[in-house]
């Protein structure tokens, strides 16, 4: 490299390394209010916050990281697509044209108004109260449809707020994957709710937490989770969070009386953890140290939730430990019952807690109400009884409120409408396409799960997917690891198989939609 | 005010706000270090911590806050002294103007030098390995009479160091109250310790570190320190720190063989807090939310530690309390027995574990080995020799090694050297005179403790002390509590009074060094 590019270079690393440090500084901002930060606190946090998000906003829409980016672009040319620093060019170059699209003043409006809608939520949600966020909701719609504006070149209005999280997705690429999805659903979710419910009141004993917490601990400590490398918390609502690659923290929720409910939230966290804790180490401080995208990140959480912590191979390993930990409550329940208790199928009305077959049907309908008021066809005011018609007409049930119904997320509360839900199914379906590449590559996958050896499945998922952190995007990378596009039928082989099997159900012959 | 005054005002104090939220970062980059963070976490940790102390560093040297001062001096002088905008003006032109006598590249450093020390200093103590520190702490000297040189109109080359904490005490303001406070406790630790020591064994029995742990936080709660505004966590060394005026925490460390390392802890680190919690809520984000001193700060943490929590009216409140919470170790113990246990004088090795006492000697030999190492009477190489003779002298006691000897305190190993210790014995000197003066204004403040009832004096403290925060130096806000200089004298009678009755000993005459 000659000196000019190495000095360029040096100078777009520090200038990042700072960025990078003041995001983390963010996380640990964030981290400490959920976790351990005194209810006095949480004004001046909100200050903090501001101040240092504010600070990196203005360091990475600095003209210099322009010039930079200019100055290497020769250097960048000769070298391989493959090559670190290129990929690295090319995230920079991304992320930096886009925030230099959004002014600045757009930016600290929709900062401000969404921490006054989402302070406002907190306070409509409890009393059922959608006509006190309306007129606050139609400020978030104009300020979407702004955001869109700022990228004319787009072929669909929510193009640009889905490739905020998602990027390389649209509008044409995700809308028939869906519909193809529901529509596999729907038949298969009525005729396996058609048949007797399973009995799952046994994992609504009594679970003392420190159990329930030794016991999720245990397991993805197995799975490869490294506490050196990281933690777990306990905060209202589960997440995963990073302040370097070698300080990635989770945090659960246990509730003594849903065995359940905090077991699979831990698994789900720390599939984001092994994620990020996977990453190559020389991308610390850089924007590659992270995720490939949404849907990425999410199939990594629901592969080790559901694809493993759902399957009968993990609970033949697990399930005998899980009884000595519970000997009074699951002593006497066998594996086949408790497997089909923790895979139980439902019509229910929260997603957050819906069961694996009609998840993704609680994210399609969101999806869909999100693309119309986008497209202008629904408005703010029409919303809450869109979403009821919904939920009545796809699953069956009809929210009795709001406070279950339209308020029940908090990401339309909290931030702009669009592209905030496309990436929970896309990554279900990657899930399918990655395990069924897994065990193309290593047959042996399912023996040594139920062996309680997860080793051979996580060093797939790092060699493929973690070490390469945000150098490739989604569609790349699900390129590179199973040699296409995204597809959903591994995604509905897995699901029918599985179901099926619990059932006893075969699988009709559904015309395929075309592009899907 | 003027328009223009009002504009470089805001100007100001938004400057002010950006920079106090990024030290309130570092201090959760730091807490968080010592608290939770996983040991891989530890490399971008330090880096964390630099860039946001860069940033910090920048933006509080940036010309533009010396513009700001020039623009507002005509303004703050048609103010009152006692102002508090003529106070915040005071305050930031005597840090600014420091900041701006160093060069970045000296702090810069500085930095790294005293990183690199501090690294080396945690593996050479346990190896007893001072030869290694050796040639550091002679570049650490040499930095740190640099620092000085950045301040030629010093009378003695200490006097810089001492002001980056104790602003406006200097040498010849400090070296003979510390001669005349060692001149009195000499003999009177030489008259308790000729007398058959305390038996403190009980205070070894086993004490269940969850009920310890309840006890401390009953105790600190009933003094006042908030909750709400506040929290208590676990580490190796205890400390305080304030991330806004509504989140002061502290830290804690319990031992199950020793009830009262953990206790007194907690009350020390509590007497910080309750300081920084009832500064005025107007001061927030700016410097002025703050202690006067380090000696101000050292006087709040022992008051309660020592003059309330090691007291007889304390206990008597207290220790049938104690006593349930600890019945089998503690109920045939009496009160008398446990208070001259609590308050046992030995001559030791270690500062940190030292009595009230004896604890000052400990400071005032590290005084002035700094002293003598800056004024050049004193090499390193002769320091742990000097260290040795000073504490066979002084203390009687000869340190077995260096590890309990000269390389005993981070300090020296953390920073430069000197201005490091003696706000620890000016703290103490202060209980007594603020504790007099408290007595002065409410003669009830006695009784009132051995009710358990600490608002009254805490009101006045809160009053006298912690509302004002650094607004004035500590030696006007002595001048203002006690209406006159620092005075050695209510220190002494505290002690001879407490000692005293403890030992049936009568306070011999000394003559007065001129001056204390």
């Amino acid at each position: 490299m000659n000196p000019k590019y190495q000095a360029a270079r040096s100078e777009l690393l520090a200038r990042l390394q700072e960025i990078e440090d003041l995001k983390s500084v963010a996380a640990l901002l964030t981290w400490d209010q959920a976790t351990y930060m005194p209810p006095g606190g949480s004004r001046a946090r909100a200050r903090q916050l501001a101040t240092v998000g504010r600070l990196a906003h203005e360091k990475f829409t600095d003209k210099a990281i322009g010039h930079l980016l200019d100055q290497l672009q020769p250097y960048v040319e000769t070298l391989p697509e493959d090559d670190d620093d290129a990929a690295l060019w090319r995230v920079v170059r991304r992320e930096y044209d886009r925030a230099q699209r959004i002014p600045a003043q757009f930016m600290a409006d929709v900062a401000n108004h969404t921490a006054a809608v989402y302070m406002a939520w907190t306070e409509a949600r409890p009393a059922n109260d959608f006509p006190r966020l309306r007129p606050m909701l139609e400020k978030t719609l104009a300020l979407s449809r702004q955001y869109s504006q700022y990228f004319p070149e787009h072929e669909h209005i929510a193009d640009p707020l889905i490739a905020r999280s998602d990027f390389g997705m649209t509008v044409a690429t995700i809308r028939p994957l869906f519909q193809r999805l529901r529509q596999e659903l729907l038949p298969l979710v009525e005729q396996v709710t058609a048949q007797e419910p399973a009995d799952d009141r046994f994992l609504h004993q009594y679970f003392p937490e420190d159990k329930q917490w030794a016991f999720g601990l245990e397991v993805i400590r197995r799975f490869g989770y490294d506490l050196h490398r990281g933690r777990q918390d306990k905060t209202h609502h589960p997440f995963m969070i990073k302040f370097s690659l070698d300080d990635v923290r989770i945090t659960t929720r246990l509730d003594p009386h849903d065995l359940a409910s905090g077991l699979f939230s831990t698994l789900h966290e720390a599939g984001h953890g092994l994620y990020e804790q996977g990453i190559n180490p020389a991308y610390e401080a850089t924007p590659l140290a992270d995720g490939a995208s949404a849907g990425v990140h999410e199939s990594q959480s629901r592969l080790w939730e559901n694809l493993v912590g759902r399957s009968r191979n993990f609970w033949h390993y697990y399930y005998p430990r899980l009884q000595e930990t519970f000997p009074e409550q699951l002593g006497k329940v066998s594996l086949d019952a408790f497997y089909r208790a923790i895979n139980k199928v439902e019509r229910s009305l929260i997603r957050v807690e819906a069961d694996e077959l009609t998840y993704n049907l609680h994210v399609i309908i969101r999806f869909e109400l999100e693309l119309a008021l986008l497209e202008g066809t629904l408005t703010i005011a029409e919303l809450p009884e869109a979403w009821r018609a919904s939920y009545q007409e796809q699953l069956g049930v009809t929210p009795p409120d709001d406070r279950d119904g339209v308020m029940q997320d908090v990401h339309w509360y909290a931030g702009l409408i669009g592209g905030g839900f496309q990436g929970y199914t896309l990554g279900n379906i990657l899930t399918g396409q990655f395990y069924a590449a897994a065990l193309a590559a290593r047959p042996s996958l399912p023996d040594e799960i139920a062996a309680g050896d997860f080793a051979p499945l996580l060093s797939w998922l790092r060699e493929q997917i973690h070490w390469h952190g945000s150098k490739y995007t989604a569609l790349e990378l699900v390129e590179r690891v199973t040699g296409g596009p995204i597809r959903l039928e591994p995604y509905l082989d897995y699901l029918w198989q599985k179901y099926g099997e619990l059932y006893r159900l075969s699988r009709p012959k559904v015309d395929p939609v075309p592009g899907a």
